[in-house]
């Protein structure tokens, strides 16, 4: 029996999304945290697997048991099993056909820069912080450039092991909340650091450092070395994923961890 | 030389505000940074104390110091020699005539809950978790009871140690957002607990476990143990100050946690 699940996580103490010898992981806790509901050895595969630090609004997960719970088991007993900063928000039952990641028609993530003088202490750890003033039409105007269906091979990282760097940009907002900045992005597919390397060359145009043409001059390129840095991994939020019909679940809650 | 200085915080890992010799406080690491700045032993006067857990927006300081440094150097230094999690927001010369606790003319709590059925993850110790649906309308109308000046003993700590249980509540409001609840209250000082306390009247409102008017009879009372619950810590959020003029700071960011 295949059951689907959204998992919200605080990304900061984990090395990321995927199980690692030596370091604690998300899908290691909440393997183990539903195992244990399970009682027998329990494998999830994600939609989206996220780096060290990122953090995930709703992360879509399924797995495959033997054992008759109902859904409020997996979701309380996995609550229980959990550590605090990991939760599991819903869980649903659905056919082998359904795959967390090969069904996925599209993600979405959520980028936060909090943009001032002084560095965050409230929201260490839970946004990025870039002090330069940044001129968020500029950037508006450079990610244009990069909705539709392009060649990604810019902003991917030299280690990316997909094998087709294409994907379609649906949309790439970038708006200001107060001292807030806030990209939002959805894609049919990310290449490995792919919002972290947009990021990246959006802030050199809003530090005006260069012009919002340059978003498309990295585009053309074709070549890592052609970009700007990787911003960093706790600005970065997974916020959710799109699955084709007949599989509709709860929507990701739009609350983040700012105040 | 009297200096003023906005501070923010995440209060989970600190015993609150005020020094302890046993634990580790905000004040002892505030203090110890700007020792370090101003090269003499500082010491730190808040406007409101904050307890165990609780955050900070905004909270305001004065330091005494015998040299001169600009204003640049007290933000930036001591945001050197400070936790990650605690910041220093600006800096303000003041007259001798300020004091950032006796001077204060109002301060601005916000209590954040996260009303789901299930508890946060991402948002651990950043939100108050409350899985009884809440009627947000009740808990306005019975929040609309301790609007002015009343005796607020009903809604203090028995420990309390002001002598004076009168106090005028300027605002109360509480407003959802999605799966988020803000409560936004303002007075001219709070009494220990106050804020807690009065949101624990409230969610027991909201969970229709009492009617509206139950806030009212609670204050009436005029005696604590006719009360509600102290609702948790991590949920409040210290907002700002206000000051007469000639002091006028820097108003607190109004990001909200909501996307």
């Amino acid at each position: 029996m295949r059951i689907a699940l959204g998992v919200e996580y605080n990304g900061s103490p984990y090395c990321g999304w995927q199980y690692q010898d030596d370091a604690d992981s998300v899908q290691a806790q909440v393997e183990a945290a539903l195992s244990r509901v399970a009682d027998h050895k329990v494998t999830a595969i994600c939609a989206g697997r996220t780096d060290r630090g990122v953090h995930a609004v709703s992360q879509i997960i399924h797995i495959d048991v033997h054992v008759e719970r109902s859904m409020r088991a997996w979701v309380l007993g996995g609550n229980v099993n959990l550590p605090r900063d990991i939760g599991i928000l819903w869980a649903q039952p659905v056919s082998e056909q359904f795959h967390a990641r090969f069904s996925a028609r599209a993600r979405h993530y959520r980028y936060l820069i909090l943009n001032r003088m002084v560095r965050p202490g409230l929201l260490h750890h839970r946004v990025t912080w870039e002090h330069h003033p940044l001129e968020v039409e500029l950037m508006q105007t450079g990610a244009n450039y990069l909705l539709g269906t392009h060649d990604f091979t810019s902003y991917r990282a030299v280690g990316c092991q997909a094998k087709n760097p294409i994907r379609t940009v649906h949309y790439l907002t970038i708006r200001r909340q107060q001292e807030l900045i806030v990209v939002e992005i959805g894609a049919n597919g990310f290449l490995h650091h792919m919002v972290r390397n947009i990021v990246g060359v959006l802030l050199k145009i809003g530090r005006q450092e260069c012009p919002p043409e340059w978003a498309n001059t990295v585009l053309l390129a074709k070549n890592r070395t052609a970009g700007g840095m990787t911003a960093p991994a706790h600005g970065l939020y997974f916020y959710g994923v799109d699955y084709d019909a007949p599989f509709h679940f709860p929507r990701p809650p739009v609350i983040l961890p700012v105040l």
